[in-house]
Formats: structure tokens, sequence, C-alpha cells
């Protein structure tokens, strides 16, 4: 059976203390919820989005073929997380270009759009963000949190914040922080877009432009850190656009600026695609909240003593290929929650996609999240 | 003693013919010399530069403190590559910003600066430049060829070109050919300089800009992918901008435009000094040489037939955390010529710097180049 999504949105009125000491006034939040709230309201999973994603998450809209959400592999009737039994909510974060409140809102304290001037948001505010929308759910207790890459530091972070309120906690391709190659490629692809002088210092809407140069750079980064090496090859080689055969590999065309090998065709699509949609000052902030997580930064660094406080238990995926957020880093989450004798199951699958590998259908992760997601069904049927 | 070096230079009014097809007419090429060209002239080392470096190789400029060649550390009287014992040359490649000529150079066809329409030039071409230098300074033989990463392929492409000229070649933190990834860091530095507005297609010098936007981006990408993970943690880790002490992972100042983290400000200074003196064109013809080298792309993809016409003695070196350029890529080079019966040393350096690491003074690294270059001039004194 197909699924059908729907998205909502809520508005609140409460004006949002952020991290920074700052506040949002008045937002609202796009979600979008899947499967069936028990009687006891005892089965609802949150599912965090990562950079380039929202609230769509499983299914498809009404008319709308090719609309599936971003991890319908994972979630749906009969799925993994099976929605014929847990109550599924996507949220789409504050300061996202997806239907929540963002830099593109108009700012009721000066009635212009935000533009640069929305507050920096942080991975602890969305989740504060996402605690609220449950309140208005009716919701107190998850069965289980769930998150890739950004989305996973959302997920830990939720252990953090609101230990009684989460009793599972999946934290999928992801890490305590970001370490310094990770940011200085963040840094590198803010320094494209805010250099574009179409960004304007982020109030380019009121220029009727968009730093798409900028954002192309960013993304053509992103891209190559999210793939692996042997994919790369794999998929692309040395192959050059518009070779066929044998002979592919030996007639060059002799050009600096034009396109001559495969992989430059697919990174300057996907540069090219991604400008047309993504907001500029939403990639700042949300590359930013990457940079900011740091758990253990008022534990002295001790990761340890940050996940004292978390009594979820927990799942922790990492893939072998993964060279953003390598196995290495959940290992550091898992010993730390072992260290504080919390319940961790971990899988380290030998996948070739790398960081991307979370987002896609390999057998054995599928399998190692519908056993774990099954436990919990079992356990709330009990 | 310190090594005095002085430039010079060496106009070839013949054209050359490249790679493309093209040919270049009367051009320059700056070099310079350390030690004496013995009596059999047997004792010459011609030392190929990479993207960033020149021909100024070794030694101190007179009255310039702090003016010491890129390789420095390597070269010199009584150091691994013993300029009391070989005549070392480094030669500054065609295409190059640092005193050959290239798109800086008028074009003698249009009288106006080349910029843009500077002939693509490859590693072959670069040798082709080379062996004519030798000729005209009497040199027939090369007791050795030598390069680090695009320096490294120069000496590899010697070796396939006048096999008859090299007696050995020593190819450092190098590969047989760019992989995907490779190619793909190098499109996005590229474009991001293609696409700042300063650029003018490659004609900016006529409009009195420099695309100093594009130039900053490609240094920024270019450093993360010389640098490995641990030395950049280890330098910079997630320590705050101006930060001291046990607060300096604390006190976040919530910006998504200004410097927060030390990395961002060292790769920021990077990209800044680099837009001051690094020809934009230079930099898409250099990135573009190493895409294109493939000596096995014209012999079905095997490297080893496309090595059976080295006839040299080969050192190949790599380290461990190159991950630009990693030992399997070496060792690769180091199978196919084994493959063909040649004489192959190899040395795999435990070294945490990453790819920089062939241009720093590692103890076992320089003491490998040094055992070689020293067989090499006992068999010249012999």
């Amino acid at each position: 059976m197909t699924l059908v999504a729907k998205p909502q949105s809520m508005r609140f009125d409460a004006p949002l203390p952020l991290q920074s000491g700052a506040s949002i006034r008045g937002y609202e939040l796009a979600y979008e919820t899947y499967g069936t709230l028990n009687a006891d309201r005892s089965n609802a999973v949150v599912v965090c989005h990562a950079l380039n994603a929202s609230h769509h998450v499983a299914g498809v809209y009404a008319d709308q073929p090719g609309s599936e959400g971003w991890w319908d592999t994972m979630i749906g009737p009969g799925k993994p997380v099976d929605t014929d039994r847990f109550f599924v909510i996507g949220v789409n974060n504050l300061g996202s270009c997806f239907g929540s409140t963002g830099p593109m809102s108009v700012n009721p304290d000066t009635d212009r759009v935000y533009g640069a001037d929305f507050p920096v948001v942080t991975v602890e505010d969305w989740v504060d963000a996402q605690a609220r929308l449950l309140d208005a759910l009716g919701i107190e207790t998850l069965a289980a949190v769930m998150g890739g890459s950004l989305g996973g530091m959302q997920a830990l972070s939720w252990t953090l914040r609101y230990p009684a309120r989460v009793r599972h906690a999946a934290v999928i391709a992801s890490a305590p922080n970001l370490n310094a190659e990770n940011i200085a490629f963040n840094e590198v692809a803010r320094r494209a877009i805010v250099t574009d002088p179409d960004f304007h210092g982020g109030h380019f809407y009121r220029h009727g432009v968009v730093p798409k140069r900028g954002l192309r750079i960013a993304r053509m980064i992103g891209h190559i850190t999210y793939l692996s090496d042997d994919v790369m090859n794999a998929k692309f080689g040395r192959e050059l656009r518009g070779a066929v055969g044998e002979a592919a590999r030996e007639v060059y065309h002799y050009t600096t600026q034009d396109i001559e090998f495969q992989i430059e065709s697919y990174l300057r699509h996907q540069g090219d695609k991604f400008s047309e949609y993504f907001d500029a000052n939403t990639y700042l902030l949300i590359t930013r909240a990457l940079d900011y997580f740091d758990p253990a930064r008022h534990h002295g660094g001790s990761l340890t003593r940050a996940l004292a406080a978390a009594t979820a238990r927990f799942l922790l995926v990492s893939f072998t290929t993964d060279w953003r957020f390598s196995p290495a880093r959940s290992r550091e989450i898992v010993k730390a929650l072992l260290d504080n004798r919390r319940d961790v199951s971990y899988a380290e699958i030998d996948a070739p996609h790398g960081h991307d590998a979370f987002l896609l259908e390999d057998p054995r992760y599928l399998a190692a999240v519908r056993a774990w997601f099954g436990r919990i069904a079992t356990e709330l049927a009990s």
C-alpha cells in the first residue's frame, strides 16, 4: 500500500529561547506524520533531518508521482520503521527553507525578510522546538528518536536534553562533534556563498538575486564528501564526457573551462540543481549548527561525562567507507555510552557508498534497523 | 655553507609542439642550477615542481633572508640530494606564473597577453620543454630526475618519453593518474575561479582585476586535501579563534559569516595569501595537467604495458596519511615496474602530515632519499 503524505504546519506564539541568547518570536514548524498514535500515546517516533532534507520523510504526495520522502526506504507500512506499528513524525527544522520559519520568512520585528538576520540556531534549539511540537501534539514520551548525520546529532541531543521523554535513540552515520577537517569543508562552502557578489551580506532577496555561484560550489564540495573514493571510481572513474567504449579514455579535448570528465558533468549538474532551490542563508545556518554541536564541550571535553545524562537505549550505525563521519566517530559515542553502562547496539555496515549510505537501500543496514525497531514494537505490544 | 641561488632564463625560438596539437612559439624557461656539472656531464639531476612551486628549488637569494627554495630541506651541500656531488637543475614549467612563459606573457600572434588563450599544456609537454633545456645546457643524460606529487608525474613521464636520457627516477607522493575524487576536487576549485565575476573568461588582465574570490576558494580546498585529518586535528582541532586555555572550547559567538574556529582562520589566511600572487589561468592549466596525466590510457588502461618503455632505476616514496595520493597509488606504479622486472626501491613512510609530508623534514624520508642518491653518487665516482 502506498503511503500518502500530507504536509502540515503548527504555529507557535511563545518565543523560543535559543542557545545564542537570542530568541525567535512567533514561528511555524512544517511537519508530517505517518501511521496512527496509539491509545496510550506511546508509539511516537521523531525523525530528524540532515542538511538537505525536510519534514517529508516518507510516502508520496497525492497525485505527485516520484515525490517519495527522503527516507522512504526506511519508513512506511511494513518497512524497518513500520508505520503500521509506529506513529512517525517528520519535522522541518527552524532556519530551513522547506516550510518552517527561516531566513526567507518575514521578521515580525522589522516586517522585512530575515535574510542574514535570522538568528543562529543550534542542534539543541531544534530539539527544543521539536519538543514543543510534541507538547502540542499531546505526546509526552517518544518510543524513539532517530536520525542520520546531522539528524543523528539531534537524536543524541534529545537523549541529553529530554532524557525522560526518549526511550530509544537511533544515531546513524553521525559523530559526537565535527573534527577540524569537517569544519574546514563547511567553511570553504560558506566562503563560496558569502563571497559571491550576489550574496549581498545575506540580504540578496532585496536585490532580486540568488548567490547561485556560491551555492553551486558549496554543493559540489558537499557531494565529494558524501561519496566514497571507491564509489566515485566505480561510478565515474576517468570516463570522459560523451565517450563510449574502448576509445573513451583516449580522446581528450584539451580544455580548462569546459567539461572533459564525467565526474565534472555530474558535479556541475548537482550544483546547478541545488542552486535552484536551496536557500543560501539556510546553508550557512545548517552548516554552523553542525560545527557548533559538541555535547562534550561543557564537560571538559569528556564525552563520557557528557553522555551520563542519557538514559535511552541506543542504536548506533556507521558505514565503513564513510570518511565524513567515520566509524571511529560512532565508536566514540558507543564507548562513552558503555562507560555509562547504557544499553547500546552497534552495527558497522560494510558498504561502499560513503556517507550517503545512510540514505540508501542496503539490506544489512535495513535489517539491523528493522530488528531494533521490531524489539521496540514488541515491548509496546506487551 | 649557505647555497646562494641565482635565477636564470633561457629563450627558445623553435616552436614547441604540444600534446593538444597546438604549439607554443618563442618561449622562455626560468631555471636555477646548484652544484657543478662534472667533466663527463653525467651528474645532472632535474627536479620537477608541483602546483604551487617554481624553479627556485634550493638555496636562498643573495640579501633575501627567508627566501629558501621549496625543497631546501632535500637539496643542497651535504643534503640528501647533495649539490657537492650533483648538478641540480630546477625548471619553472610552461604555463606557470613564476618566470617561464605563461598566461601572463604576451602572445606573439596577437601582441596581447595570452590569458585564457594560453594553450593547454600537459605533463608530457613540460618534460619535452625540460629536455630542450638540457639540450641547450649540453646535457645528454640525467643521473636522475625527481619530483613530488605532480613533479613525480613528470619524473615518471621522463622515463617514458626519454628512457635513454634518464638513469634514475625518484617519484615521490605521486600517482599513475588522478582518480575521480582527485579530479572532482580540481574541478570544484576551477569552477570557483571560472565563475568568479572577475575572471572574465580568463581575460581579467584587460579589466585590471583578479578573480581573488575564486583563487581563495581554490586554495582553501587544496589545503584541506594536502593535510591529513590527524594533523588538522592535532594542529587546530575545535579550538576557537582567540580563545586560550580551558574556556577555549566553551565560548561560542554564534556567527555564520565571521570566523569562529582556528581552522577557519588558517584556511582564510592561506586563501588570502595565495590570491595575492598566483595566476588564475595558471591554476586552471596546472590542475588540468594533473587531470590529463594517464600514461596507461594508450595501453588499454594497463599501467604495466605503459611502463614497459621505462628503463631507469626507480625510487618510489609514499606517506601513510596522504589521502590525496595514497600509498596504494604508489604501489600501483611499483607493481607495474616490477611486472616489467625493473629495479625499484619503495619506501612507505609512516608520517602524520598527509600529502604535504613530501615537502617536510621527516628523518626517515630524508634518509631513504639520501641513501638512494648516495648509491647514484658512488656509481658516478666509480
